[in-house]
């Protein structure tokens, strides 16, 4: 096997990963997004390491063999996917496992914050007013859930256990589910959303649901609705939530995710009132890079054994299906 | 029993409660500080509406009759005992009941906002700054909750909920707990306090523990460590407190009660490093004015019916036993 290249595709932004386990058995060689399209005919793998690149779909499929297996260090596979990936042969894998828990707490933490209006208690600090307010019981409260992904479900989870009561919205209807009752379809999200206290969008970004909340969408929320989205940026249409929060038709947003990432500093979404920006950070904990290196390393030892690797993308639908 | 007096001592901040419950059983007297020393004779019950004032300490026992039950519409019963009111055979009961889940959620609320820094994102967002930072996870950290009666309860439960390993802190040991397997010794916390990522005050105030977090306690504490007070201000002595922070031997705190309430606007601890004040609020969701009235009137139906009201604090601990 150690005839095998396992390409890296690297980005200005992080550290190459730690491939030390892979030592006798590939030859690892790093590249960047201007050099990927010559060397992808020498790749059996291609590693994504640099998830918020669209290189991969650029370069692909490139004159020349191809990689066998890719594997992006992401869960959203957005930014690889294209049709000429889509109808090859070849084996995509993602990063699922390592992002679900660290999302779901960020996003609990938000719903307590904007319930308990920690934002206005820190704005306050800062002009030395004491000013005590009323605030909202998250326990009893209701909310939306939409991806019945893993990271949907660790969101629901997780808010469920603060007494939440929680709505799953997956692509289509299950009509039983061992944590949540049952997964409601996308069909169905025209009638959940007037009654949801929190809308949390946590589903993959793929050409069906692009731009799906909109301002229909936010027209059907409470105006104490306040959203959350923690998936992929285009699954939200700026413009419109945006106008939503200025016109009062929803109480407050959290964005973690974006059109364009990273926001310039005169995007006019950084001081848009009642929204919370920050920088696509919410799985992101101390380790999360190790852990997605050994997450590969690991998925690397199944295949090198002539065995499937973990997190196999339907590529059709353009995520990881649940079991 | 329309010849009961029940007097309610209000104060300027807050309206005073709807009683109409007590209609044709009770007179409803008004009063405030001033007054309060004249008009206790007259009272069969006090319903100490206003709970952040010292007047029924200072009035109490005053020439002639006291009433035979004293309300507060708080959890802690500082403000309101005194050797007189220790020694009296005074009924004195609490607002057990109305603060726990709000309480709860506000530290959960707060360890996450600390664990996934908030407070940065939110000082970026200012600054139109994107800043991707690594963050903590929550789960699998460890917290230590000191306080065993509902609240500090409450705040356990929420906190395992998340996933945090919760060791619960009261007066004396309890070697068997059917939530927490076993509630510690106050005399155990040197011990404990160097594991924990998390501690959090929820005690009552009482003689025996009042200044209890000082220099040495924080001292023992991870220089990791963040502290939560939402119990009463004195637990702490501030300036430790923010020696600790300023010296960076604990990375970051929380304080919703303090020594004297409200700050004014020249206090320095608005402006500590690391330190997030909030004007004693954490347990005051929308309502909690008319389920403390609820709760009065509810307890004096029973008074009324010649029966134990329910929260009877055991005035020499200085709190309500837990069953």
């Amino acid at each position: 096997m150690t005839s095998c290249t396992v390409l890296v595709l690297g980005g200005a932004d992080a550290a190459p990963p730690d491939l030390g386990r892979l030592a006798g058995r590939a030859r690892v060689v790093h590249t960047d997004e201007k050099q990927l399209a010559e060397q992808l005919p020498t790749a059996d793998v291609l590693l994504a390491w640099d998830f918020t690149s669209d290189a991969v779909r650029d370069a692909w499929p490139g004159d020349g063999p191809r990689p066998a297996w890719v594997h992006t260090a992401s869960a959203g596979v957005d930014r690889l996917l294209c049709p000429a990936l889509v109808a090859d042969d070849t084996l995509v894998t993602n990063a699922r496992g390592v992002f679900e828990q660290p999302i779901a707490e960020y996003v609990a933490g938000l719903v307590i914050a904007m319930a308990k209006d920690f934002h206005g208690t820190w704005e306050l600090q800062r002009q030395r007013r004491w000013r005590h307010r009323e605030t909202l019981r998250v326990a009893g409260s209701r909310a939306l859930v939409v991806g019945s992904g893993p990271i949907g479900r660790a969101v629901g989870r997780t808010l469920k256990a603060l007494g939440v009561a929680v709505d799953l919205v997956g692509r289509t209807a299950r009509p039983q589910d061992p944590e949540f009752e049952q997964v409601r379809a996308a069909a169905e999200l025209d009638r959940l959303l007037p009654s949801a206290d929190w809308v949390v969008c946590a589903a993959p970004l793929t050409e069906e649901n692009r731009g799906m909340f909109a301002r229909r969408t936010f027209a059907l929320m409470k105006e104490t609705a306040r959203f959350v989205n923690i998936g992929r940026g285009p699954l939200v249409v700026e413009r419109d939530l945006v106008a939503a929060l200025r016109e009062r038709r929803i109480a407050a947003a959290a964005l973690d995710v974006f059109e364009h990432e990273p926001l310039a500093p005169d995007d006019p979404l950084w001081d848009v009132p009642h929204l919370v920006v920050s920088p696509h950070m919410s799985g992101d904990t101390l380790g999360w890079r190790d852990a997605l290196a050994e997450q590969f390393a690991d998925n690397f030892d199944l295949w090198a054994a002539g065995r499937t690797p973990r997190n196999v993308v339907d590529k059709r639908r353009g995520y990881v299906p649940v079991d």
